[in-house]
Order: structure tokens, then C-alpha cells, then sequence
């Protein structure tokens, strides 16, 4: 008797068992050439090798797929509200945010365009096979409503909150600190845990927040234990050094959220280019995660962000990819990987395949603690995934024609370290969330 | 009464009849709005705003493209036998080279090989708007043959010559120098100047040059004054080390050229990364040119070209872009723009449009001394230009709905940059070659 609600997927399957920045590639990577995955309710019910499961399973319905099916990218920083204004030309970032951003975020204000752009941007993460996202607002409460709505329509796993901002930004961009907690309160009562949402208390960055909005902050962790951090960290230097005339009592930028207890397991900091020794070391010691952002740092000139140090074997912090459209070129975490291998390559390191592939799946989890629900293939997680296409313009068809038919660990490295340097949106041929095909 | 051998293209044009990084861009830019091209036997015979052509040339078969038409984009430096192994991992340039490249050119040997690569390759520029390129081979005459041939028939503006390699390399890519320089010349006799192909001579690198293979390099430039001379200089750290240990009497790598009589006009340079102020200068004095690759200064690790220096008001260097594929990662020259933005962000600098743009058409033109027969609009000109969609994708046209029907050159700036940093082969909506549709 075939059970109705089970369903099936069949195909090369990648994902990762462990982080292969600490162990061998060939342990940390689990290939299953010929796969099948068993769904049941938007959960991995059963994973294996096809000729494993095949008997118990060959009554129920089964989508093959040719390419590699990989779970879903994690894209542990973006703002949606700078959809529009990707590509914003000549600027680094202070100068950035006041010519481009903040006009921008402004129009936020008005509910239809905020859903227009909520909508959009949702599904263009979809269309590039990301399946979940830590994602900045801006400071008015319906821009968080409206995305909650759009992202729980699509029933997507999603982290967000109210941008927190008080000062050194456009009057129409600034809050009353107490009000900015009261409306962040109501916020979390309707959306902390609402299906697969997640909430972040998110002071867009020291810069922009009094100490005394900090101290809210500080004040909606204590009460919301559960929360996420969400914030920007050492992006620039002529960031840094505001920070520090801001808060010169502090001895790091670092220092300045440590100071308000913001620092710990489920703390997100985007960027963290300009960090110090010290500062890479309280990181990890305290559990907080990186979101590096390279096609960013790029684009706005931020610098080249230290991977090697952050994965060091002494003190390792827990990093994912982050997309930060808009000062990131593209929503495709293939490309931030792509530039992640040259930022890599600009300072004498190889980023690898895996590594950087793990960094946009199991590794965005365990930045944000959620890897018993996401990230990888183990049965009782949550089936978001991308069917991955090797071959999806000419030129990547070519480069991969002399692997055809090899099955090696090596040629799925190559086949996917191809589309990291090469691949973009075309190389997305599926996209499910909780089981459900929603982009193909 | 009609001409028959006359027909017309009419849109948007943008082209430059000046170098933006010298005035200001309002002089250097060409903005037809409503333009119309007339063309006869694969040339610009008129070009000016439609309304006052419209009533000489109404009868004759017009094509009217929506977006924006450009002369075709110009690749200073590229390697048609490192197509297939584009995107290969973790190395620097010289054991790239050894690991990947040498291995891959040896393949050109077989004249089959050769001519499916030669092909693919030359399509692959085309979708990607390139209509002219400087392109390396390999020592195999063969496979100099072959690209002409296949150019030719694509009846591309295509500069190419024998590579050059005499010792530092496996012994199946090293060519006795005397039967070099033969092969050189008959390979001469055969190509140069017939219909639009022009020969370059092709030393590699000084590394993989005997100073008795540099006089024969000499020999022929003197021989044949007119030949463009293709090398690389100062791409990378270990690479210069080398090179200083083999020629230690050179003052510096650029000297090493120098001293065989091979910098000058018609000299193109790939790289240049890690140039000292006097060879900057002496570039600039000598009238020679740079063939910056940013995707591949990147990918390789190799380092930032100071396109600045390079762009100076005091010793100016004629620069353009190349693709620098199997070392590049992408055929687009949007690409290689998009690149180049980031490195000069990286160093505090900004890349407009127009000067990005300037770099891939009439840059280039200039830097080959054929900006009397391409890379700009002006009537008696080859007609190889491009049609460009700056909406290709869903994030592309949500970008540009503010600047819709705004016709102003800042918009038009505005679309060219979001073509750099988020475009593609799919932004080329059609291509031509000497007026004939080639791509669409």
C-alpha cells in the first residue's frame, strides 16, 4: 500500500557530513551518485543510495533529475530593500548609503512598493536556488510585516526584523529608540517561530544606533533569548575609524556590541574585513558567525576579507556566504563564491569547491545554529534543495566535456568549482522549499 | 532609385570620438538617441541622427533595434587553446601554466581538435559582442592556420601569430628558434592582410624565450615593420623573479623587450600588474599597449592593475581590455569591465561606464593603431558593432525602471554600468560583423 503523502527525488545528491575546512574533503563530502531522497510532509524522510531504497520506494512518485542536487544556499546577509539599486555606481560604502541607500529605503514607507520589491526579491533568491536568508529591513514595521507575508507565502525559512536606527542618517530614516523596541516587540510576538520565520533584532550598526538604542537591544535579547543578532561589522575603514570616535571609551569596533551583550551564539556580523587578531578571537570564542559578503567588498572597495583566518585551526569562527545585494553584485551565491575563490587567490590562498560550497549550505547553518532543520541531507531536516546544472551555457558544457562520465569526487569538485567561476542563474534548473518545487 | 547594396540600421547609438579619461565624458561620448546607419559593402557609409537622414535613405531596408547599439567590443588578449580548460583550480600563474596549460596547447597538434576549439571559440566572442580580438596560439603552425581560416570565414578583424617558445617548458611545446622564425614567415606570407586578419608576433613570455629566439622575434619585426608584436609583462610576482634570473643583465622585465627591439607602436603588453614607475613611462614614451585582464588578474591571484598610472595626464599608455581566457573567466567584456570596476574600487579609484566602455571599443582601437578602420562610428568605418539589451534579466529591468524614457547621458551611463556589473552573453542581443548579422 503506497503511503499518499510520500514523494520521491532521484539523482546525484553532494552535501556535506562535516566542515572540510577542518577535515578531509573526501569525509567531509557525502556523493551519492545515484540518490534518492524520500519526502514526506516537506522533511527528508529516508536518503540514500537509489538501489539501497529502491524496493521499499518504487511504488511512489519520483522526479529524476540529470546535474547535482545540492541543498539550498543560505544567504546569511542581504537587504531587500536595495533590490532596486543593485549596481550604484563610484562610491564606497558611507558615501554609498547616504547617496543611494538611504533615499532608497525611504520609499519604503509606502506599502505597495514594498511589497512589489518583497516579492521580487524573494523570488529572485528562489530563481538562484537560495532557500533561506538573514535579511535586513528598513526602520518602518510594515517593510517587516510585508516581507514575513511574501516570505511565509512561499513558505520559505527566513530570518528578519525592524532595521534599528537613531542617528547619522536622513530625518525620514530615524527612530525614537523606546519606539523602535515597543513596534520590534510587536513584531516578534507575530512573527518569531510563525512557520519556518525566524526574527532578528537587527541595529543597522553602531553608527547609526545611540547607546541607548543599543541598550534596547541588549534589552530585547534578555527578554528574547531566541533572537538573532543581525548587524555590520569592519566593513570599511572610514567606518571603523567614525566607530571609534563614537565610542572611543571602546578598545575595538567589536568591543562596541560586546559592551551592549550583543555578541554570541546567533550573532550575525556581515563583513568583518578589517578585523584584528583580537577581534577574530572573540568571535570565536563566543559563537558569533561571519557573514562575508565578496562580490561586496568588491564592488564597494571594502578589502579583501581574511577566510583563512576565520577558518584557522586556533580559533575558528563559524562563517556563511552573504549576498548583500545591494552592494553585492548578484543574488546568485554562486558568484559570491566565485569571487570568494579570487579574494582567496588576491591574498595566496585556493579556496576549494567544497569549501566554498559548504560555506553557502552547512555552513551558513551552523552560523545560524540551524543545522538540525537545514543545510544538508540528514533525514528529519527540511527539504530545501537546488537541482544544479553543470552545463548550462556553452562555454561550461566544453570545460566539463573531458569529465563526462567520471564520477570521482574530483570531477564533481571540477564540475562545481565550474560553476562557481562560471555559473549563475542558468545554472539553477530546480529549486525546492520544504519539499516543494518552486522554481524550475 | 534604391541602391541595392545599401541597407540601414537605426536605434540608440553610443560610441566615442575622444578618450573620456582625458576629457570630460559629455565631449567624448557620441549619444545618437534616434540615429540611423547606413551601410554599403560592410562599411559605414552615413551615420547621424534619423531625422536628418530619414528622407536620403527612407527607401532602403532598415533594421530598428531597441537598446543600445555600440561598436563591437575589442579583446586585446586571449588564448583560443585555453577555451576548454577555463576555470581551472587553484593556481597561480606559472604552475598553472605547467599543470593545466601546457598539457591543454599540446592538444593543438591535432588539426581536428584544433578546428572544433578555433571554432567554438570564435562563435563564443561573437555571442559575446567581441568582433576583434588579439589572440595567442600555440607553436603548432597548424593551429595558427586554423584560426585564420576559421576567421576568415567569420570574416572577423582577427590579429594572430605563432606562439614562441624555445626552452622552460615541456619539451612537446618547445620550438627550435630558426624553424620558428621560417614557420613565422611563411605563416606571414599567407595571412597578413588577407581580408581582415593581421599577423602578430608571438613570443609567450621572455621565460619561455631564448634571448636567440628574441632576436629572431626582432629579425621579423624588422622584416616586417607592420606586425603587431603579442607578448606578456609583469603579470605576476614569481614570474618577474624568474624572468630577473634569466636576464640579469635587463634592468627590469620590460627591458628585457627593450633590449630586442620589440617596444613600440603595434606592441601589446597582457597585464602589466606589477610595472615600476619607469616602465609605465617607458611604455607611454615607446607609444606600445597594455591589454589589462581584469577577470584573469583576479582569478590567477595575480594583483591589481593600476589602470590609474597606467591613465595618467603626464605618461599616458594606450590600454584595453582583454578576456585573457583560459586565465579570464568569462568571453564577455562586460565581464572583464565589471572586474576592472572592482579593482579600482579596491584601490580608492572609480571606473565609470563611459571609460569602462571607452576601453573595450575605441581603447582597444586605438591600441592596435586601428582606430582609423574600427572601435568607433565614423563614416568609412568597418561596421562591427553590437546591439546591447541593458534589461537581459528580472533584476537588470527592475534596475533600470527609474531611468525609463530619461534619455539624458547620466541614464544612459546608468544603464552601460548596470550592463558591467550584472550583464552577460545574455545583454548581447546582436552582433555584427563587418555589417552582416552574425549573432542575434
Amino acid at each position: 500500500m503506497v503511503n499518499p503523502a510520500l514523494k520521491a527525488i532521484r539523482g546525484s545528491f553532494v552535501d556535506f557530513v562535516d566542515d572540510p575546512f577542518y577535515r578531509p574533503e573526501s569525509e567531509s563530502v557525502r556523493y551519492l551518485q545515484d540518490g534518492l531522497m524520500v519526502l514526506q510532509d516537506g522533511k527528508i524522510l529516508e536518503f540514500d543510495h537509489y538501489a539501497i531504497l529502491s524496493d521499499r520506494f518504487s511504488q511512489i512518485p519520483t522526479q529524476t533529475y540529470n546535474g547535482l542536487i545540492l541543498p539550498g544556499f543560505i544567504d546569511l546577509h542581504v537587504h531587500y530593500p536595495q533590490t532596486e539599486m543593485i549596481g550604484a555606481y563610484g562610491e564606497q560604502l558611507l558615501e554609498w548609503l547616504n547617496k543611494y541607500v538611504f533615499p532608497t529605503e525611504a520609499k519604503f514607507k509606502d506599502i505597495d512598493y514594498a511589497r512589489q520589491i518583497a516579492a521580487f526579491f524573494l523570488d529572485e533568491l528562489l530563481r538562484n536556488g537560495t532557500t533561506s536568508a538573514v535579511v535586513m529591513t528598513t526602520i518602518f514595521p510594515n517593510s517587516v510585516d510585508i516581507l514575513f507575508e511574501e516570505a511565509q507565502r512561499r513558505n520559505m525559512r527566513l530570518i528578519a526584523g525592524q532595521m534599528m536606527m537613531s542617528r547619522n542618517a536622513p530625518e525620514f530614516l530615524v527612530n525614537e529608540p523606546h519606539k523602535s523596541y515597543q513596534e520590534n516587540r510587536e513584531l516578534i510576538a507575530k512573527w518569531q517561530g510563525q512557520d519556518r520565520l525566524l526574527y532578528a533584532i537587527t541595529p543597522r550598526f553602531a553608527i547609526t544606533s545611540t547607546p541607548a538604542e543599543l541598550e534596547f537591544a541588549a534589552k530585547l535579547k534578555q527578554e528574547f533569548p531566541e533572537l538573532y543578532i543581525h548587524t555590520h561589522l569592519s566593513e570599511n575603514p572610514k567606518e571603523i575609524e567614525f566607530t571609534a570616535a563614537l565610542f572611543p571609551e571602546n578598545k575595538d569596533y567589536l568591543n562596541v556590541y560586546e559592551q551592549f551583550d550583543l555578541v554570541g551564539d546567533r550573532s550575525i556580523f556581515a563583513h568583518c574585513v578589517h578585523l584584528n587578531d583580537s577581534a577574530f578571537e572573540r568571535l570565536s570564542l563566543s559563537g558569533a558567525a561571519i557573514a562575508y559578503c565578496p562580490t561586496s567588498n568588491l564592488f564597494l572597495g571594502s578589502g579583501l576579507f581574511k577566510l583563512h583566518q576565520a577558518k584557522s585551526q586556533e580559533f575558528p569562527v563559524k562563517v556563511g556566504l552573504g549576498s548583500d545585494v545591494g552592494a553585492g553584485t548578484s543574488f546568485s551565491q554562486l558568484k559570491s563564491m566565485g569571487e570568494a575563490y579570487k579574494i582567496s587567490q588576491l591574498q595566496g590562498e585556493s579556496l576549494s569547491a567544497f569549501k566554498a560550497f559548504y560555506l553557502a549550505t552547512l555552513g551558513g547553518a551552523k552560523a545560524l545554529s540551524l543545522d538540525d532543520k537545514v543545510g544538508s541531507f540528514d533525514c528529519g531536516k527540511e527539504a530545501d534543495l537546488v537541482v544544479l546544472d553543470p552545463d548550462a551555457t556553452p562555454i561550461q558544457s566544453l570545460r566539463n566535456q573531458a569529465s563526462k562520465g567520471d564520477f570521482s569526487l574530483e570531477a564533481i569538485a571540477s564540475q562545481l568549482f565550474g560553476m562557481m567561476i562560471l555559473g549563475d542563474d542558468r545554472s539553477i534548473k530546480a529549486t525546492f522549499i520544504a519539499g516543494e518545487l518552486v522554481k524550475c
